[in-house]
């Protein structure tokens, strides 16, 4: 038997070969394909998770896999794996993103990244490359949690598969659970191979990056570092209702009053603690009564806050609980969710730095400020992630875009990458 | 033909008599029973104009009315008329309120004018009183404005004809318009006579405070001597939906910080014009996309404010087209009502301080700081109002609540006051 080689002079040449066999036109007719199903009649998508048009969107690429050569398998929580066969039982190299969308989403969050990584397999067969060891394209079930919540079911159940049972019972609005329709998936699809968890080489994301910095430095590709933290907080601000027309301003207890003013204080610290690093932002508001001619009784509002150090994060923590006590009973904080900033694997992020100096094109380093499957992923693995621009750094919306440029060249640092990565020694 | 007399002495005494015969017993007995229709489980009241429990409610007050022998009327704009004859054929004198709720209201805020005037009409049957004009007590629809807006549109109807045409294209937020509850009402009561508009002789309205003007002075009882002016606005503040996480604050256009910005500098001036009797609130408000992780893309929130001085309201009104200007388009204003401030007849006002005084009750003249029916029949007729104190001023409130004297002596003094008017001379 021949002993192939890889070593560092030949994988270079390989990476460089599989990024020069991306086809702009492939990669832009299927980004239109995908697109299709599920469009919105204003040029975004609205494709939910596991639903019928989900399942159309899965069929057509897993025909286009197995016309690559590769095998096709799912698994517990309907994530789809593509893989293209390595020379050596190695763990594989992994790609991918998620296909479902926001109910008014764009054609590009989440698809990019999955037909980037077809786009990958197709290059590499059109290249006549093997590869010391498997790479499989993922398909990340319900990353948008627009349908169930959270959000990233898929992508975490992977990495803790104990997460699926408490998964399995959560609802959408139309009181379908989770489980029906993974159940559903897996008698749509009858014939797949059930892919076992399994130790994984390295996980490289490909994504739109959903915000204005790469534009604004113009810059074609980011390297992303990592995913900043977040903490999301809902507040419940009390007052009295009484009437506009005979309430005295001086003996009112206005909870939107009360709202405004806990609002300005929580900005105004973050904005101090974080810098120019920080988001805040108060997005949803439920006010009580909610009557033209009615004082406000109640307003609960949510608070997300993001930073990309932990410090930042626990000194914004320690001032919102002195911001609550400061209010006493009439202000009451709820916790929802946190999450703690993630810095990817330096080993992963140097191979996505070499991928974009080895094209010739500029980048930059950059924290991701949205959630994505590979903050589960790096849990598991050597993880980091490639940004593409967004044009007006619009994201989550129809309008969203970003130039055919920059999708091939973040497609061609991506190709390069995976080749690199999959030729890297146990 | 026995030639009656209504002179000065008799009429006072006769006055005298109904107040008298108001039975406390039977008074809070029917406010606790109306209670029941729209119970809320906090002890407030839940009910909508024209609503089914608006019916009900409806049902039983005519059942009540004709067992103490009056006729029972309604007109084109399902209003409700309770008719004790009089001994001439002279416009009548009205009394009486409504029985819509705010969605968090309480058990008297118009309910109390209905009953204390079902209570007269059944203290005059005690008494054995006739009265030379006849007597109607009245149910205006839809007074709250919370089903469908404007509120008042029952006693506005009645005054002015023309305006119903426009009032029954308005839909509730179920998408039911106020025409077809409307239609729905006449079918559910088919048997009413039809009453056309008429001359009113004058119309006095029994209602609670709904501030705590009385309750800080520890008077029983207010001569209501008219309505401040008001102005209803909604102003609609735009920016741009974008990701929480992924947008620098430097870039983002966040309605809700605009919003909250132009109600800070509204308060500021509406204070500095109005001073202490100014009324300044911002009640309702709706948030787009009202999502956690998603910057406001516009938020629309209602202007209310109200000052007894039409020359306050003008310099109101100039202060805010100025800051409406200054803020360019991503602020819009759209007026929703204004009303100048109402002086009630004196001769009426008389009439309601006589009573007060006749009972032996302290009495102070106050303006009404809400809107009420009587602002409408005020164009119609010689109108004056009675307050009686609210605990600790709130009203809009299921802890709204009135101590039961105050309640009696207010329903002996309309009482005292309707049977003076009703022996009025043409």
């Amino acid at each position: 038997m021949t002993q192939l080689s890889y070593d560092t002079a030949s994988a270079r040449s390989a990476a460089d070969d599989a990024a020069e066999h991306v086809d702009p036109a492939r990669l832009t007719d299927a980004i239109d394909a995908l697109a299709t199903i599920g469009a919105r009649s204003d040029g975004g998508v609205d494709r939910p998770a596991l639903s019928a048009l989900d399942f159309s969107a899965r069929r057509g690429l897993i025909e286009r896999a197995q016309a690559l050569g590769c095998t096709v398998s799912t698994d517990a929580c309907a994530n789809l794996f593509f893989r293209r066969a390595g020379n050596e039982d190695l763990p594989p190299v992994m790609t991918g993103s998620h296909i479902d969308t926001q109910p008014t989403g764009g054609r590009l969050d989440g698809a990019y990244g999955v037909l980037a990584g077809f786009e990958c397999l197709a290059a590499l067969a059109d290249a006549n490359i093997r590869t010391r060891r498997p790479l499989e394209v993922a398909i990340w079930t319900n990353e948008e949690g627009s349908r169930f919540q959270p959000g990233a079911m898929g992508s975490s159940t992977f990495v803790d598969p104990s997460r699926l049972e408490g998964f399995r019972t959560v609802s959408d609005a139309a009181g379908v659970t989770f489980g029906a329709t993974l159940d559903a998936h897996r008698s749509a699809f009858p014939t797949l191979a059930t892919r076992a968890p399994g130790a994984v080489h390295a996980f490289i994301e490909l994504h739109i990056e959903q915000g204005p910095l790469l534009e604004m430095a113009g810059t074609p590709l980011g390297v992303v570092t990592g995913i900043q933290g977040v903490r999301w907080h809902s507040i419940r601000c009390t007052g009295a209702a009484a009437h506009a027309g005979t309430t005295p301003m001086a003996v009112r207890r206005d909870a939107m009053t009360l709202a405004v003013r806990v609002r300005g204080a929580i900005e105004a610290f973050a904005l101090e603690l974080g810098g120019d690093a920080a988001r805040i932002t108060f997005g949803s508001w439920h006010i009580e009564p909610n009557s033209i001619n009615t004082i406000p009784s109640a307003v609960t509002f949510t608070v997300d806050f993001r930073h990309p150090e932990p410090a930042v994060l626990a000194r914004f923590d320690a001032a919102l609980a002195e911001c609550i006590a400061q209010h006493g009973a009439d202000v009451h904080l709820e916790p929802l969710f946190e999450h703690p900033p993630v810095h990817f694997a330096d080993s992963a992020i140097s191979r996505v730095r070499a991928a974009c100096d080895a094209l010739g094109v500029r980048s930059q380093p950059i924290v991701s400020g949205a959630f994505h499957d590979a903050l589960h992923l790096a849990k598991q693995c050597a993880t980091a992630m490639i940004f593409v621009p967004s044009r007006d750094g619009i994201s989550h919306n129809p309008l969203e875009a970003t130039d055919d440029e920059h999708l091939v060249l973040g497609t061609r640092a991506l190709a390069h990458c995976l080749v690199e990565l999959c030729n890297e020694a146990p």
